[in-house]
C-alpha cells in the first residue's frame, strides 16, 4: 500500500494536449526504489515524454531514424500550443553557459569566410546544439536563444549506465543512473524557444557528422496527442494555500463529473529542511517547529509566529495526512470523493489557528468525509511518523516529486503534465481538462459544459443554461399542445351534443306530457321518471 | 474568512483576451498638491500597495514578523495570476546593474566549495537580494533573472526620513521623503518574476544575519485582495488618442449599471516640457505651440502639423477641461455620468481639426451633457490656467501620476491597481472589473451579464440574451395555461349547458304553446311564467 | 494565368486589427520577377505596411511631416494591440549589436555630468535610435531593450535605388533596390517592445539633429485600422502537418459564410534545399528523394525514413497540387470550396503511407471535390514541373513569401498580416478574423457566432445555440395562441348553440309530431323532412 501510494502521488501523466503551458512539469514514474529506477532509466521513458514530444533528424540520411529519437522535453520555454520547427543545426562546441563566450562565427558544420577572413554567422533560422554542463539548463537555453537560436539541443556529457554497450563515457565520466529533468530554476519564464535533452549516444553521431561539416536537418514536434482517453490533473499546493481554497471547495462536482475519464493527483508541496539549512552549521536548528522528522520536513508558518498559532509541522502532518487519505480513497479511481470531503469539511471547521492541529476538530472533519481514522493514522505512522529522527517514505517522495516537477510558485496546476496559465478556478482548469481528451473522446459533461458561460451550474445540473430556458416549450411542442386541445374540445362538444341532444328528447317528451296530461295516466308516470333522471343529468 | 477573500478578489481577469498581463501598474491617489504628497508618504501609502502583496521571513527565527514587512511592489514582472513564491534567500552583494560582476559563485551564505575550491553556485530555485543604486530597477531584476533568480529583494540603501529612529543611513547619504516606486521603465514586460523593494532598517538586519551565513527563508506572496467590495478602474489616454475612442462611446451604460460597486478615474496623459527639453540650451522654444504654461505641460500634436490644425496644447487644454469635468462631476460618485456625456458630445461634435478648440463647439458639447461651463472654467482658471509662465496645479499633478503610473504605452486601463493586457474593448474590461470583487460582493450586473455573449446589450437591458429567449415560456406555464383554458371550457359549458337546458325548456313551451294554443287559459299563464324565469337565465 | 497565380500566393494582408500578434508576419506583393520587384520598391509598398502603423516626429518642428514617416514595421516585439509610445528619442551611436558595448552613459543628445563626471544616463523611458547592419534586427532590438529602451528606431545605413537624389549613401556602399523586411530570426518571442527601421534618408535628419544635441520626439503608432471592410487570413503549413488537420477539417464552414468578407490564402511551407547543403561539398546529393527539382525544393519526410513510405518529394508534389487547385479555384474569391474539398477528401483518402502519393487516390479526391484534373496537372507542369533541374515558378515564389513571412514554427495563422497566439482550432481563428472588421463592417455571421459557445454548429446553422432554444415560444405569442383559441372556441360554441337551436326546434316540433300524429297529415310530412334534415347535421 505504502509503495503504490508513492507511485500514485508520482502519477505519471501522460502526453500533452493543445493547451496554453509555460513549462509544463513532467512527474516521473517511479516508486521510490533505486534499483527500481535504475531499470525503468534503461527502456523508455514510461511517463510518456516520448510520446509528448518528437526528435528526427532528416538529413543526413544516415541519421534518420523512424520514430525520432529518445530525448528529453525542456519543462521550460516550449511554446504553449502544439507545433513543430525544422531546420538546419549547428553545433556550438560550447555550453553556452558563458554568454559572451558563444561565437556565432565560429562552430560547425564550416561556412564561407567573409572579405575579412571570418566565418559567416549562423544562418537564421537555426537550431543550435551545446554541450551539457557547467550551468543550468535554463541558463543554456537563455543564452541560446539571446544569440538567436530558433531551438536547443543540448548534448549529454555523461553516458546512461544501463547503455553501456551503446554509449562510450568521456574519459574520466561517471555513467548517471538516469537522465536529468530539463526542469525551471524558477526564472525560465522570460524562455519561449523549446530545448531538448539529446542522450549521449546519439549526439555524438550528431556532432561526429557537424564536425565532418555535413548538414544537419533536426524536426522538433511537441505536443502529440495524448494517445488515451483520460486526462490526468495535478495540483500542487499546501493546507494552508489561501489561494487554492476556492477550487478546492468547487472542483469536487467537476471530478465527480469526470469520473474515470479524468484522473486526480493532489501533490502537497513541502521543501526538505537538510537542504534549507534547518540544521546549521553551528549545529543549532535554524527552523524551530517549521519541521517535522528532526529538521527534514519542513513548510512555511501560516501566521508567520513561530511561538503560537499554526506551526509549520502542524502543516507538514496536516499534508501527510491528506496524502494518506488521498492513498486510501482517491488513488484507486482518481476521483477520491472522501478526500475532497475531507478538505471541505477541514476548510470548514479547522482552518483558523485555534484548530488547525485540533485532534478532535480532525477526527470530526474525517468523520462528516466519511473517512476512517484509524486506517489513515496507521498510514502515517507507517510511512515513518513524524517526530522520529528519520525518514518518513511518504514525505521522502514528495519531496522529489517536488524537484521533478519544478514547481516554484504555489498553487500550480498540470493537466496532462502541461502547467495551466490562469487564475486557479474552476472554468479555467475544467477547461483544460476538456481541452486535453484525444478528438472522440470528449465525455459528456465536457461538451455540455465546457463552453458554457456558467460552467459551475452546468455541471451541477448536467445542462447549460438556467432551469427556466431548460424547461421553455418549443413552437412544435405549442402546436401540438393547441391542437390536442382543439382535439378535445371537439370530441368534449361532440359528446356534449349528443348527450344534449338525448336529454332534450327526453325533456321535450316530458314537457309534452305535462302539457298533455289527459291523454293516458301511463304518460304522467313516464314524465315524472324522466323528470328525476334528468336531474341526475345536469 | 480572510483567506477566502483571497482567490476572488484580485483575480484574474477571465477569458478571451484579458487574461495574460504583465507589469501591474500602481496608480498613487494625491490631489497635485505637494504638502500634500509628502504626509502621505509618510504613512501606510493610501493605494492598498501594502495590503496587495506580502514579504514574509520564516528562517531565521529573530526575523519574523506577523503580518510581514512594509515593503514596495514591482510594477513590472509579477505573474498576472495570484500566487506565493517561498525559497532560501541569497544575498549578492552587487546592485546587479552589470550583469557581468554578477557571481553566482560568490555572495552569501557562503557555501561549500567544490574540487578546485570554488564555493558552489547558488542552489536554484533561489531568491536573489541585491542593492539598490546604480540603474533601474528593471535593469536590476532583469539580470536577476537572467543568471537564475526566482524572485528579487532590493535591499533600500537610504533611510526613509520618517524612520528616523530606527534606520541608520549610510555616511554622507540624505534620508528619503517617500520610497521610489519600482516603476517600468518601459522595456520591462520581458521581465516575469516577482521583485519587492525592502526598506534600509529591515534590509539592513536580514542582510546581518546572511553575512553571518545563516540560512534565511522568505516568502513573496502577491495579489491578496482589495479589502472592500469596490473595484477601481482607470483609464489612461488623451483627448485626441483614437484607439480608447471606441470604448468611451461603449462604456458610459456599464459605468452606470456597475454605480457605487465601481469607482472609475479617467487619467490624461501629458508630458513634462521642462524635462523633454522644450526650453533648449540656447534657450530657443523647441516645442512651439505643443505645450502650455511656456513650456511645462506638452502633448502630442494629433495631426503632426505645426503649423495648423490642433496644436498640442490644444489637447492640453481640452485634457484640463476634462479634469475639471471629472473633478467636479465624477470625483463625487466614481461615475460621472456628465463626463460621459461631454466626452461623447465632445467626439461627436468636436473632434475635428475645425472644431477642436472651437469654443462655441465646446460650449455646446457642455451644455449637451449638461455641464456647468462657468464652474469648468472657473476651475480650469484656479488650478493655474494655460497661458501664465507658472504652474498649473491640476496638470502638474497630472505629471507626477504619469510618472508613478509608468505608463508608456496608451491607451492603458488598469482595474485594481493591475494592468489589463487586451484591445481597450467593453467586454475585456467589464470582465476585469467583475473579477475584481471580492468573493461574495459580485453586483447584479456581473453575475448576469460578465459571461454573457453579448455583454453590451446585456448590461442596457439588465438580461443576457435576446428579448425573445427571456420571454420564451416555460414548461410549467405552459401547463398551468393549458389547464386554465380546459377549466374555462368546462364552465363555459357547463354555464352553456344549464343556459341551453333552461332555454330549450322554455322554448319547447313555447312551441308546444303554438301547436295547442287552444287548449286552456291556466296553460298559457304557466307558459309566460316560465319564460320569464327563463330570461333570468339567460 | 500563371503570373497572378503567383501574385495571389503573395496576397497582400491589409493593415492590421487588434487581435493578438506576437510577431506578425508581412508577406509582400510580388510576381517573383526581380525587375518588378525593383519598380514596386520606388513607391509605398503595396503592402499595407505604411498604414499598419506611423512614425512621427513631433519635435523638433523642421522634422515634422504630416503622415509620418515611411518605416518597416518589425515583425516581432510589436505589442499584442493597438497602441501608440511618445517619448524622446536618443541615438546610440552603435549598431547595439554587442550589448556590452551600448553605454547609456553616452549618445546624443548630451546630458548633463554627474559629480564624477560621467553624462547622465538616458532618461527612462525612451526610444533609442540604433544604427542597421552587422547582426540581426532581433538582436539588435532585444540588446536595446535589455539596456532599458521602451521602444527601436533603426536607421537604416544603406540608400534605396528609387530615393537616388533624396539619399546619400556613405562611401562605398551601394543601394539596396528594397528596403529589408525585419523578419524574425526564430528567436524573437522574447522581445516585447516596438521597433521601427527608418529608411536613411530620413535617419540622417534624425541623426544630425540629435547630434547637434536638440532634443527629438519620436511617436511610434501600430495597429491602425484596417482601411477596408475585408479581412485576410492565411495558414502556413504542409500536407503532412497533423497539428492543423481538425483546422482545415472545420473552417470550411466558415470560409463559406464569411464569403467575400474574408481572404483566405493557404501557403505551403517547403525549404530550400540549395540553402540547406543538400548539394554536399563533395557534390554528394544529401537530401535524396527529400527534395524536387534536383534539390531545389524539399519538405520534410513524415515518416523519417528515406527508402519507404512517404518521401519529402512526394510532400513537396502535394504542396504544388494544392498550389494550383486553389490557384485555379480559391484565387477569385478567397473561399476556394473545391479546394477545401479537395483538401477533406485527401486527408480522408490519401493520407496515408500507402495512397499518399498514389495517383489514383489523388485523382478519385480530385473527382470528389470536383476539381478538373486536367487543369492543376497542366498548372503544375507549366509552373515548372517537379523533375527538371530547373526553377519551378510557384515554388520558387513559395520560398521567397516563407523568407519574408518569417514563419519558423508549423503550423502558423495570420489574420490581417498578424499571427494569431493560441491553438489553431476554430474558435480561435474565427474570432480572430471577426475582431480584424473595422467598426460597422463585421459581417452577421460574425455578430451571430463570434461571441457563440459553440461557434461551429452556430456558423452551420447561422444561429447561437441549440435547435430547441430557437423555437422556443414567447410569451406573447402564447398570450395570443390561447386568445385566438378561446375566440374560437367562444365562435364555434356560438355556431354549436345557433344549430343546436334550430336542430332542436325541428326536434321538438318533430316530437310533437310524434305525439300528436293525428292532427294533421301536413305535419307528418313536415317531421319527415326535418328528421332528414336532422340527419344531416348531427
Amino acid at each position: 500500500m505504502r509503495n503504490s501510494l508513492i507511485a500514485m502521488a508520482f502519477v505519471l501523466l501522460g502526453g500533452g494536449g493543445g493547451d496554453p503551458r509555460r513549462g509544463g512539469a513532467l512527474v516521473l514514474a517511479h516508486d521510490g526504489d533505486d534499483d527500481n529506477l535504475t531499470q525503468e532509466a534503461a527502456t523508455v521513458p514510461e511517463d510518456g515524454s516520448v510520446t509528448s514530444s518528437k526528435l528526427q533528424i532528416h538529413v543526413p540520411k544516415t541519421l534518420t531514424k523512424p520514430g525520432g529519437y529518445d530525448h528529453r522535453e525542456a519543462l521550460f520555454g516550449i511554446p504553449p500550443y502544439g507545433g513543430s520547427l525544422a531546420q538546419a543545426m549547428y553545433y556550438a562546441e560550447n555550453d553556452a553557459c558563458d554568454f559572451n563566450s558563444i561565437d556565432v562565427h565560429a562552430g560547425h558544420p564550416i561556412r564561407a569566410m567573409d572579405e575579412s577572413g571570418t566565418m559567416l554567422a549562423w544562418q537564421s533560422p537555426y537550431i543550435l546544439m551545446v554541450d551539457r554542463g557547467g550551468c543550468t539548463f535554463v541558463q543554456k537555453v537563455r543564452n541560446a536563444q539571446r544569440i538567436g537560436a530558433a531551438g536547443v539541443i543540448i548534448a549529454d556529457d555523461s553516458c546512461l549506465c544501463s547503455a553501456a554497450e551503446s554509449c562510450v563515457s568521456d574519459p574520466g565520466e561517471a555513467c548517471e543512473e538516469r537522465e536529468p529533468i530539463m526542469a525551471d530554476d524558477g526564472s525560465g519564464s522570460d524562455i519561449s524557444i523549446p530545448s531538448f535533452l539529446m542522450f549521449k549516444q546519439d549526439a555524438d553521431r550528431v556532432k561526429a557528422e557537424v564536425m565532418a561539416n555535413h548538414p544537419v536537418r533536426i524536426e522538433m514536434t511537441w505536443s502529440l496527442p495524448n494517445p488515451d482517453d483520460r486526462v490526468e490533473y495535478e495540483l500542487w499546493t499546501t493546507p494552508t494555500d489561501a489561494i487554492s481554497e476556492d477550487f478546492l471547495r468547487d472542483f469536487k462536482e467537476a471530478a465527480i463529473a469526470l469520473g474515470s475519464r479524468a484522473y486526480f493527483t493532489p501533490q502537497m508541496y513541502i521543501y526538505d529542511g537538510m537542504l534549507s539549512g534547518c540544521v546549521g552549521e553551528d549545529g543549532e536548528n535554524q527552523c524551530y517547529n517549521l519541521c517535522t522528522n528532526d529538521g527534514r520536513y519542513c513548510s512555511t508558518d501560516p501566521d508567520n509566529d513561530l511561538d503560537r498559532g499554526v506551526s509549520g509541522a502542524d502543516v507538514v502532518a496536516e499534508s501527510l495526512r491528506r496524502m494518506c487519505i488521498w492513498g486510501h480513497y482517491g488513488e484507486s479511481d482518481g476521483v477520491g470523493v472522501p478526500w475532497w470531503d475531507y478538505v471541505n469539511e477541514f476548510m470548514f471547521r479547522c482552518n483558523t489557528e485555534e484548530f488547525f492541529s485540533n485532534k478532535k476538530c480532525v477526527s470530526d472533519a474525517m468523520v462528516h468525509a466519511k473517512v476512517d481514522a484509524g486506517v489513515i493514522d496507521q498510514c502515517m505512522s507507517e510511512s515513518g511518523g513524524l517526530e522520529a529522527d528519520s525518514v518518513n517514505s511518504l514525505l521522502e517522495g514528495q519531496l522529489q516529486a517536488k524537484d521533478k516537477s519544478g514547481v516554484v510558485i504555489l498553487p500550480a496546476m498540470y493537466v496532462n503534465r502541461v502547467s495551466i496559465r490562469g487564475s486557479l478556478e474552476l472554468p479555467v482548469v475544467f477547461k483544460a481538462i476538456c481541452a486535453g481528451f484525444s478528438a472522440g473522446t470528449t465525455p459528456t459533461v465536457c461538451s455540455t459544459c465546457a463552453s458554457c458561460p456558467n460552467q459551475k451550474e452546468c455541471i451541477a445540473n448536467s445542462y447549460c443554461g438556467s432551469k427556466k430556458m431548460q424547461e421553455s416549450v418549443s413552437t412544435t411542442n405549442m402546436v401540438y399542445a393547441m391542437m390536442g386541445l382543439v382535439a378535445f374540445f371537439c370530441c368534449f362538444s361532440y359528446v356534449q351534443h349528443r348527450r344534449y341532444q338525448s336529454q332534450m328528447q327526453a325533456q321535450v317528451k316530458n314537457i309534452i306530457a305535462e302539457y298533455m296530461p289527459l291523454e293516458s295516466d301511463q304518460n304522467q308516470n313516464q314524465s315524472t321518471a324522466v323528470s328525476e333522471e334528468d336531474g341526475e343529468f345536469t
